[in-house]
């Protein structure tokens, strides 16, 4: 399987319908490969101006320090010094709250990650959670 | 007419449908709303890691200077000083080479901006204004 | 003795050997000359995308201000404004938790900066310290 | 087979073993995962301060666009303002002269990148082939 375009459109489609259903706010959805850069986006009609930038960097993040975004949250949460100054040292693209989602396949091996931000964070990890189990693959949220 | 995802995902579908008839290289597509930010992108796979920066710079560039990209190779060539000062100035996004098309309506009405980067300069704006068109929206190149 | 390449590999080696031993998670080890420029670096297998950001990070904000990172966490719990300031002043690569160590020699001369990320971070300033006595030299932490 | 540290640590380990066999200047070299993210770098004593930076910035620019660094030239010379602006949107790190070559298996698959600055480019750029060549895989330079 290769974890590229196709397998993200399916995976955003799938968290969107999941969004959609469970009535959540409009939602950007991001999906990143491996090395942290982008393979697909949507952004629905009213998510504000820069949600793009808020999912980017949850999944970003996420690879940055290998743990889901819930992970970073609860380190910014002990250590908010250390966390504001991971974001500096990597260039900026890091935000600590859930929803940045690393993607693994059956046997654990990195993909990728899903970053979702729109409704609140627990639910934007519960749609980023939603999407990549639709292709049969494995979230990773902390 | 809201020019949304919806809009945005028919406008990257056409853009991919001409390139692969044409037989590009892979592409990166991102459409932008008229303030610059983020309204879809897909990078297909391929195509090398940062084309999703490179076609973002194309199309948020035009934005910024109302131009499109185009038209900022015509004043990089000129002035190569002015353009890479305006990109510094507005923090590095802007590409001034083909492929870099504004997006408005019938009326005139700026709407966004499409951005696509992976095969010539040329190719790339000519899959830009197929997508542009498959919509019944009006591309400007220069 | 020149701290230059050799040197910095055998505390590279000496250190992942003590990471190993001890159990730890897959290490990124950093050595730094003593203007805080890389000498040489390893990033070891399934240690995530941006370890060597962080390790980095640790043994350059420790040579900016002079101290090992585990008194620049002292002073990010005092101060956090002062450390994020400080941060943003030398460009970003200052990580103020424990793990950059400054390399001395007997005489108290300093030579470098070791920084490591990967373990815990009392972990990764154990695996510092090996890997700088490993060679005869001081480690400073705090 | 996996293009890890172990791989890196070869590379560099021949393609100085050639530089030195060849009478070049101090070498630095980088190896670069899929990603842009380092596996490894040494610089050899009497390497200036910054030759990381320069070294990382071939391969990292390579990696980026999906072309050796030599193409990247190329492209500087006929539209300066493209790659100045290309660099810009990546981030910086992008050095066009050659000595950033993509490594590749022998089907085709790319795997990440060299990057060598100490000498002359045309010189940098052969101790990179030499390094990729020792581990038997594909280097590509432009």
């Amino acid at each position: 399987m290769i974890f590229g375009l196709e397998t993200s459109r399916d995976i955003i489609a799938a968290a969107r319908a999941y969004g959609a259903e469970q009535g959540f706010k409009p939602l950007t959805v991001v999906v990143l490969d491996q090395g942290g850069d982008l393979l697909a986006a949507e952004r629905e009609d009213g998510s504000s101006n820069k949600r793009f930038e808020i999912a980017r960097g949850k999944a970003h993040g996420a690879l940055a320090l290998g743990l889901g975004s819930r992970a970073l949250m609860a380190r910014a949460e002990q250590q908010p010094y250390f966390v504001t100054a991971a974001a500096a040292a990597i260039g900026g693209s890091l935000v600590p709250v859930p929803g940045g989602v690393l993607v693994r396949d059956s046997g654990g091996t990195l993909l990728g990650a899903v970053g979702i931000s729109g409704d609140t964070s627990d639910n934007d990890e519960a749609a980023a959670l939603a999407g990549i189990a639709s292709v049969g693959l494995v979230g990773q949220p902390d």
